[in-house]
This record gives C-alpha cells, structure tokens and sequence, in this order.
C-alpha cells in the first residue's frame, strides 16, 4: 500500500465532505448521533469482541498493565459512550450562529457568524472511547474528522467505525465526514500532520512523548495539552478548613489526571501552623511530600525537593511543596515552573484573589476551588475534546465552540467604500 | 555577532517584558501610547532625515520604484502614525475583560477573562509606519513584541524605536516591551520564527514569497495572510445598478489591496443583460477582462481566461470573469478557487443571500456590498495588525482581540469536586 496516496485520498474525501457537514442542518446532524448511540448499543457484544481480539494481541506483544487497562472497554463504558452521544445530541449547535452585528458609520452592518473548521485530524493511544467522543463532536460542529487511533485498538476502533458510518448513512451524511485510519503504518500520522491542503486542525491525545513529536512535527495548527503541573496556593489570609478541603480534593480525588495538583506553595506566615496538619492529610492518603528546607523543618516526613521537582507532572502520589514569602514570589514561582493549565489560590483576601486571577498565565485561574474543577463537563462546555494549554485559538478545556471558527459577515444595500 | 546568543537575549528580555505588560494598566499603556505620538511628531525631522539614509541607500542597491514608494515617509505618513497611536489609546482596553460567568450545579462560578498571548513577533518588509503601528497594537494588548523591519527600512526603524523607547519609559513600562532587531542578518528571522519558549505567535506582513516561507519554517503559531482572490457574484436577482456600483468600487476603486476584487462571475440568466454593460464600466477604468468562452461571446474585447486566472490575485488592472449557472456553481467555484480572503453576492434574494453567507467558506462574506470594506477600520475593530486567511484563532481583520486569548475563571467557596 502506498501510505502517500492513501493518505492523500482520505484527505482529498474529508475535504469533500467537510462542505457538507458544514451546510448539514442541526436535526440532521442530531439524527446522525443519536443513530450511532443506537447501534453502539445494540452492537455491544460485537464491540466488546473486536476489543477482545485487542486485548489478547496486545497481551502477546507485551503491553504494560496501564495502557492494557486504558484499552479495556467493559460494558459500562459501552453505555457510556453511546451516553455521551446522546449529550451531544443535547448540546445547542454552534453552527451558523450569529452576533455582534452592528452599524458602522459607512451604513454596511457587520457582524460574525459561527462555522466549522473544515478537517479535523485527531491521533489518539489506546482509549477507544476517543473514536466516539471525537466523532461525535466533530459531527456536531459541522466538521470531517480524520481518526488515527492507537494500532493496539484497530479491532474495536473499526467496529466502531462501522456504526459511526450507518448512522451517518441514516442522516443521509457523507460517510467520509468520518474516516477511521485502517492501516497501522506509523507512516500515516507523518502524512496526517503535513497534508495542509486537506487538514485545517491536528488535535493529539495522549502521552508527552507523543504529543510533543506530533507538535514538532506538524505543519498544519497543533490544539494540545502537554502536561498538567497544577498548583494550589495556600496564601496568608487562607481559611484552613478551605485549604485543607481544597488541597486534598486537587491531590487525592485522583492521581493521574491533568487537573490533579502536582505543587503546593504556602505562605511563610502561615506555614508553621497550617503547614503540618495539612502534610498529615495528604500522609494520610500515602501522598509522598517532596518540599523545600523550610519545609522539611516544618514536616519531618517530607523529602528533599530537587531544581526537576518543581517542574514535574508526577500523576502519581507524589506532591512538590514550597514555602513562599506571599503572593508575589507565589506567582512569580507558578508563571515560571507551571505548565500553565490550573492553578488555584486559597484566599479570603479580595485584593489578592483579583491579582492572582489576574496575573498567573494559566489556562484556568482559581479562587477557593478545587485544580480538579478544570473540565469540560465541569465548565458546562458538555464535552471536551482535550485540554488546550496552548493560547492561541482555544485555551483550557475545548469543546464544540473549540472545534469552530467565527467568519465575518457584512450586510449591505449597493454600499461601497469611499 | 553571535545572531542565536543575540536574538535568544531579546526573547529572554521580551518574556520579561511581556510579564509587566499584562498587569499595566489602562491608564498607563495610554500614557505611553499619547508619549510615542508626541515623540514622533517632536522628531519629525529626525524621521525624515533617517528615512533619507534609507531611501539613498536603496536607490544605491536598485531597489524598485513601487518598495520605494512604501519606503518613503512623508511628513503627511508621519502625521498619520501619531494619529494613529491616538487611535489606539481611545479604543476600549480589551485585556482584564471578563465575560460570561455562570454558576455550574456544582456550585463553582465558571466565566472567561481577557489577557494577552504574551509575545507576538512581527516581520515586515519595507514601511517603516508599521513599526509604529504593531508596537502600538501590542502596548495596548499587553504584549511585549519584537519587531523586524525590512534591512532597507533599518534606519527609519531604528530612529523610530527609539521614540517608543522614550514613550514607554515615560509611563514606566518597560522598553524590552517594545524591540527592534537591530541585524539585517537574515539568519535572525530564522531564530525569531522558532524561538518556541520566547515567542508565542508570529505575524510576517509582505509579499506572498516571505509569508509562505516564514509559515513554512515556523515552529510557533502563525497569523497570517497569503493573498486575496476576492470574488463578486452577480446573481440572476441582482439589483443592477447595486451590481454595477459594487462590482465598480470592488474592482477599480485601489487595484493593488487585498481586498480588491478579482474575479466575476454573473448567472447566466442576467449575463446577456447585465455583463455587457458591466464590461463597459470596467474597460472605461481600463481593466481587461480574462473570462471562459460564454463571456468572450457576450464581450468581444474580452481575452481568454487561463486556468490559472481563476486563481490569481492580480493586484492590477485585470479581472477574470465567469458566466455560471446559479448559485450553486458560484459558491462552489468560489471555494474552490478562492483564497478564502472577501467575497460578495449581489442579490435581492433573501434565501441565496442566506445560503451564500453561510455555505462560502471565507473569512468575510458580504452580501449587497463591496469587497473593499474587508478592513478592520471599516468594521470597527480601531486598526488592524493583518489579515488572517486562516481559521484558527483570527481570522479576517486582526485588531486588538486577535493579539489576546481567554483563559478560564473559576470563582468558588471552598468548593471541591465530588
């Protein structure tokens, strides 16, 4: 098989289709979801087989426990992806809305009218969910998605392909407004990245590593997440009960998500009262503290923090701590070391919540809440597909309006320019 | 020099810079606004004198009559870029706005604020005002920029940058806000375009040639505009007198601008009637019209159109046109030709106006108005840095909301995830 050319077709039919996924109205669109959240569920037992035949090839070739895990769909996750379907379906469609219009001087009257952004590549590991989140979301807003799933999950990926396909069938869609990469040749995510003329969007999921290669990689707009090194900032005028709650909810609700804290900083005022009970919380959930010489003098059990520490994404249980002078020296350390995704301020103090809000440049800023908050069921965007902790286009937790562009209309009656 | 130590010290004091200008205040970036203007108009005859080192040298190296005309600084130019900076300062401040907060079920207020991408570089050719106008936009964004002028414009920019230097400091910001690189090395576009961890978005301003090489080698986000083949379609409801003014100002009212017209089509139902009449007015402005066989039947001093006319921004006295069956074929010859820059319909249909708005895929849609107010004065944005042709983030005229981002606001109470 020629990759290039292959490639190249799968291009040249998203590109097709995306102008009539663009033109498809919303009950169409709608139809087509809840279509294929019908058939996903009446095709449990078929799917729940091509991820068998998954998982045992994937045992041969020796696929360590958590991405094994990651693989595993179970009959709940059958359910909840065709759920998923269904809140899609519910979501109001951002496509052809329009606002801002006004009168300018010179009698034309300009505004802006929401569309899709045309082909979407996405490139994924393991999770078969993704295919169906992402396909569903892409239909949604009006866009051709070009999938490219992890090879340890092509069975059940092109399951799912095929009933993604009959309910596009159903609506009376183009069946190439989704395509599901068949061939496992690396290959093909070479060509996926650099087809500019086929593909407006590259949105990779999943670890560092890939993501990074991908970004360096590509030639076409990168919407990425690279890690989450989240901060909670315990400031002098913190209540300790928020504190602790907070604290504990951002580290130990859960260990390997990107909105878990990674760090804490906590001001040198309150630091020999607070610091000790809430290290006794966070031992308590078997939370190691990695901290700095003050520190250490205040938690006995902490370890040494090294220059790295500061700078690492454990998603694991593992927390980094600092005692800061305040809010200065605690923003300067988060807009240096974070990975700009959530960081969070315990305060009572007005002044300082606005500054904190104001001047820590991560993609979600918080007073008094939870790192773990930073969602896109949290934010009421009704999925998401990825992070952005990028700052161009989409920012934080992207969904439907994420995927979509604004295009400028302007209406007139024989106006021209003088 | 070392051109990598050299550049890597103005990202190094661009991030820096970047940092204080997204907490100044209003007042403040005003101030240094309303300074540089004063400064400039003070040292008029300083600009000019610079401009003459400029003009003398390029006139040495044979640089052509129409680079020597953007070259030149007038005292009207200089007047104009004071005037300009004025402008700046009245628009709304648009860093620190926040917008939307809404409380989700779990209790947390969810909203977006304003801030700044952070630093923006800028690479342009030739005029000198856009120095003065890309470091206003970025003052008042709250970025910090580097700019890097055309070697032919070096003293003019250089003079320049030492009056934003003046201004800044006056309103004690700082002049890393505003850099000028002072090699005409070209190797330093090579280091700004790639400098990823100093550098947050790339804006080239110039010839098709330099803003296809720089996307091309850019390792960060680029905003950009490649060209502009804007397209009037005269439809079979076309008001002719509206179709002969707009078609008149969309084509010959400037022929060298982006949003000139270059390109006709007309329905063949009012071709007979209309395009005879509509020829006469183009070729009394002395446009030669390159159209397909049934516009050479219709108008005899017609020539033939190429393939390759269809897709040309001429930038000069020459338009293609094409005779098409009805909307259909014009909204798909339109976005398959198009540069995705302006296009216009001429109707008094309501229903295709509203099909040609939604279905043609380019960054302005117009209906009943010239091409030419694709602007981001005419639409009201205050100035305009470019215009994007692409989709993600700004597309269309770049003010001061495409040099920023959102970034989410979480208000809470203590609030934890459940």
């Amino acid at each position: 098989m020629n990759i290039q050319h292959y490639m190249e077709n799968i291009g040249i039919a998203a590109r097709d289709a995306s102008r009539l996924m663009a033109s498809a109205d919303t009950k169409t669109k709608n139809l087509a979801l809840k279509h294929i959240a019908h058939a996903i569920l009446r095709e449990q037992a078929t799917l729940l087989a091509a991820n068998q035949k998954d998982l045992d090839a994937a045992r041969i070739s020796g696929l360590d426990e958590a991405l094994l895990d990651r693989l595993t769909l179970t009959e709940k996750a059958v359910h909840t992806m065709a759920e998923g379907l269904h809140q899609i379906a519910n979501l109001a469609d951002p496509i052809g809305e329009m606002n801002h219009f006004k009168y300018r001087p010179s009698g034309i009257q300009v505004g802006q009218m929401r569309v899709p952004l045309g082909v979407i590549g996405i490139i994924y590991e393991a999770r078969p969910n993704v295919t169906v989140d992402a396909a569903g979301l892409c239909i949604k807003s009006g866009n051709a998605a070009i999938l490219r799933g992890g090879s340890e999950a092509i069975h059940c990926n092109q399951a799912l392909a095929k009933l993604v396909h009959e309910g596009l069938l159903a609506a009376n869609l183009p069946t190439a407004a989704v395509q599901v990469v068949e061939t496992t040749d690396r290959a093909a995510v070479g060509e996926l990245i650099t087809m500019k003329k086929y593909v407006d969007v590259i949105v990779p999921r999943g670890g560092k590593g890939l993501i990074e290669r991908i970004s360096d990689e590509a030639r076409i707009p990168v919407i990425k997440h690279l890690d989450g090194n989240c901060h909670v900032y315990i400031d002098d005028d913190a209540d300790f009960d928020k504190a602790l709650r907070i604290l504990e909810n951002s580290k130990t609700q859960r260990l390997g998500t990107c909105n878990t804290a990674e760090s804490m900083l906590i001001a040198r005022g309150v630091a020999p009262t607070m610091l000790p009970k809430l290290a006794a919380m966070l031992i308590s959930h078997g939370i190691e503290i990695r901290g700095c010489p003050e520190t250490m003098t205040l938690v006995p059990e902490a370890k040494h923090a090294s220059y790295e520490d500061y700078y690492t994404e454990y998603l694991a249980a593992i927390i980094s701590c600092k005692v800061v002078d305040g809010l200065e020296e605690a923003i300067a350390h988060i807009n240096h070391h974070s990975s700009q995704h959530t960081e969070s301020i315990v305060t009572e103090n007005y002044t300082k919540a606005r500054q904190f809000l104001r001047e820590v440049d991560s993609s979600s800023v918080m007073v008094n809440a939870s790192t773990r908050f930073a969602d896109g069921f949290e934010y009421g965007l009704g999925a998401e597909i990825g992070i952005s902790t990028d700052k161009l286009h989409a920012r934080g937790p992207v969904g439907l309006e994420g995927l979509t562009s604004l295009k400028y209309v302007v209406l007139g009656d024989g106006h021209v320019r003088t």
